[in-house]
């Protein structure tokens, strides 16, 4: 099968005109077929702010009442999505901006009311890989925001790790995907000090076994779990590392 | 050649849930390969107020500042544009929100500064309309925000009449198209008290002696104006009428 890099990035990488140069650039230089699934939170919070709403976030995950949620579908549907798409297309690449909504790719139930009622936030439900793989043949590189929908007209806030793992997995029975997430360090850490201390290589076990020894711990484990998840369904291998790394051989690999 | 229905509706239907319902509703209701075109002033205009920015206009047209220009990236390419498209989706239409960014479907300039400078603001140079007409073919339903982008990385802000006669235009090599202009009105009326005194039909010649006549006057010349180069460029027919009448035969026809 054909190769196919998916690379997610955080709102704060995208959302300041250098560092998103920076990773636009990084992100052009990596050959074959390719995916970009961006974040945007913190335009969101900014942009609400200007608007006198707040932004109210429960473990890490943001409230999306309506008002929050024409907020987050102007900046990460609008501004941040929109903005990237040019910004790649002044790079030769041909970049389709997608919500979820768009040619239906990314279906979603709106999360219930548990513990938390976190509004109008989906859960991925179904994805159009046939869609998506039948684009990425034709040269088209989907840049793909943090919304879903319910197919019932509403629009759902969607978290943009769970985007980029839903879509590297559907994707997984037409390519060989690397699924790529770029966050603030190198790669997983042995020493949170240390920037050059990056775990190389991560399977379930050693991964089980550096999370009892505290090692890998705090808001490194849900996105390991959701790694080996990934590979589990058939994701060929999970990078994690710094976007500035894009398109070397450095960071933590999982497979 | 097969039939093509472009539809341009202003910001006013699209922006209130009720009319866009209706509006999304008589869109469906269209048979064969269809595009929507969109504006999306008003909420550009409130949420720009929300937000402490003075919305600007000289001859009807929005000057575009830096602020402005990432207001209507996230009002007509986010929330206007996902909407609509999460609505179509509810009713069965595959639809996919573009802007003239993704794909590249829609290269500007910007507009050169004369006697007034709107800023941000481009002028249509090139369309990719093979890449639409793939799209129109595979059943995919474009939903165009009224936003190019130069190639260069800037998103151009670009009035919504001028995007549609442009596709409409660049279309017509691949299909037989009928360009709808939807306004508050049934038609170009020949009373502008009479809803009922709708014209027709109207040729050049019938054009050029009605404005001579004062009974076409004000913003219909333009609009005018642009139907009748959408006709020399090869569009079929071109049709002004009411967001209601979509789908029924009524209506200014203009060939």
């Amino acid at each position: 099968m054909e190769k196919l890099t998916l690379v997610k990035v955080g709102g704060k990488i995208v959302e300041e005109p250098d560092t998103l140069a920076l990773l636009l650039r990084d992100f052009t230089s990596i050959e074959g077929f390719k995916i970009l699934v961006h974040g945007g939170g913190r335009s969101a919070t900014k942009v609400a702010a200007q608007l006198g709403i707040e932004s109210r976030m429960v473990n890490g995950r943001r409230i999306t009442d309506e008002d929050m949620l024409r907020v987050v579908t102007m900046v990460y549907g609008g501004l941040v999505n929109k903005n990237i798409v040019a910004g790649l297309q002044a790079l030769g690449v041909n970049a389709l901006g997608l919500t979820g909504a768009d040619m239906n790719i990314m279906r979603s139930d709106k999360r219930p009311v548990g513990d938390v009622d976190y509004g109008f936030v989906g859960d991925v439900k179904e994805v159009q890989a046939d869609t998506l793989a039948m684009l990425i043949r034709q040269g088209i590189v989907p840049v793909l925001a943090p919304l879903t929908h319910d197919k019932q007209g509403h629009l759902l806030n969607t978290n943009a790790d769970t985007i980029a793992g839903e879509a590297a997995k559907a994707l997984a029975r037409y390519f060989d995907v690397t699924l790529v997430f770029c966050f603030e360090k190198k790669g997983v850490l042995r020493d949170e000090n240390d920037e050059e201390s990056v775990i190389p290589w991560l399977d379930r076990a050693a991964f089980t076994q550096l999370t009892q020894e505290g090692i890998i711990q705090g808001g490194m484990i849900p996105k390991l779990e959701n790694a080996f998840q990934a590979i589990d369904a058939g994701v060929k291998e999970v990078i994690i590392t710094k976007a500035s790394e894009l398109g070397k051989a450095g960071g933590t690999k999982i497979n």
